[in-house]
């Protein structure tokens, strides 16, 4: 079973360009880091802080051309790790038909807090125990 | 008439956070540079440069989210410039319905370069004229 998971918090580094977010188990106490790039970071941090900018940016796009198809994202998934890399999926319906489009975890959080509220985010079950 | 022009550079500063691309009118002399971000100059030069990231990065995800909603991007054009700011759109044709999706320049080239051959991009004849 698919585990809800909420964004915890966004660690930014300008140090180095690896950041980090935490995602933590909603109603429980499994919490865990996924590192992502400054790019990620800013975009997720700047929906955290809900600063509006001036043009729309590259995840609002994306939201954008969604809802022009008529598609909407109804949740987001990571789904495995393999060699130290977290995979995801989003999961868009139009009609009837849902479709997995493979992404990086750091999209499809970024993609999840472009909502309000912002979209469920799931880790497989999987997941969670190979962290231990 | 919407002026069909192509990416004729990008120019990479390691010293400051404004890069440029230049655009260049096909079978014409005009041309003409728009400032872009870092990440969306790397999301270009990467794509120029024909490296495939292992996992599919922002623009790549855009494209696969088009696609597997049944939709195609026709074109992409550059409207207007506004106050220092240029206004660019993505054509999304799903069936018979063409929908202009409001977006920046930079991601308008980045996703016409993540196409092989590239989107057409048209630039409309008021900016260049604009430009004197």
């Amino acid at each position: 079973m698919p585990v809800l998971m909420e964004l915890s918090r966004v660690l930014v580094s300008d140090l180095d360009d690896q950041q980090a977010m935490y995602l933590r188990e909603v109603g429980g106490l499994r919490m865990f880091p996924i590192l992502i790039g400054p790019f990620e970071a800013q975009a997720i941090n700047r929906q955290l802080l809900e600063e509006e900018p001036f043009r729309p940016m590259t995840h609002q796009l994306l939201k954008n051309v969604i809802a022009a198809l008529g598609g909407v994202i109804v949740e987001v998934m990571i789904t495995e790790m393999k060699d130290h890399t977290y995979f995801a999926v989003l999961k868009v319906r139009t009609g009837e038909t849902v479709h997995d489009v493979d992404c990086r975890p750091s999209d499809a959080i970024a993609m999840a807090v472009h909502y309000s509220p912002p979209l469920p985010i799931f880790v497989a079950e999987q997941v969670l125990n190979e962290l231990g």
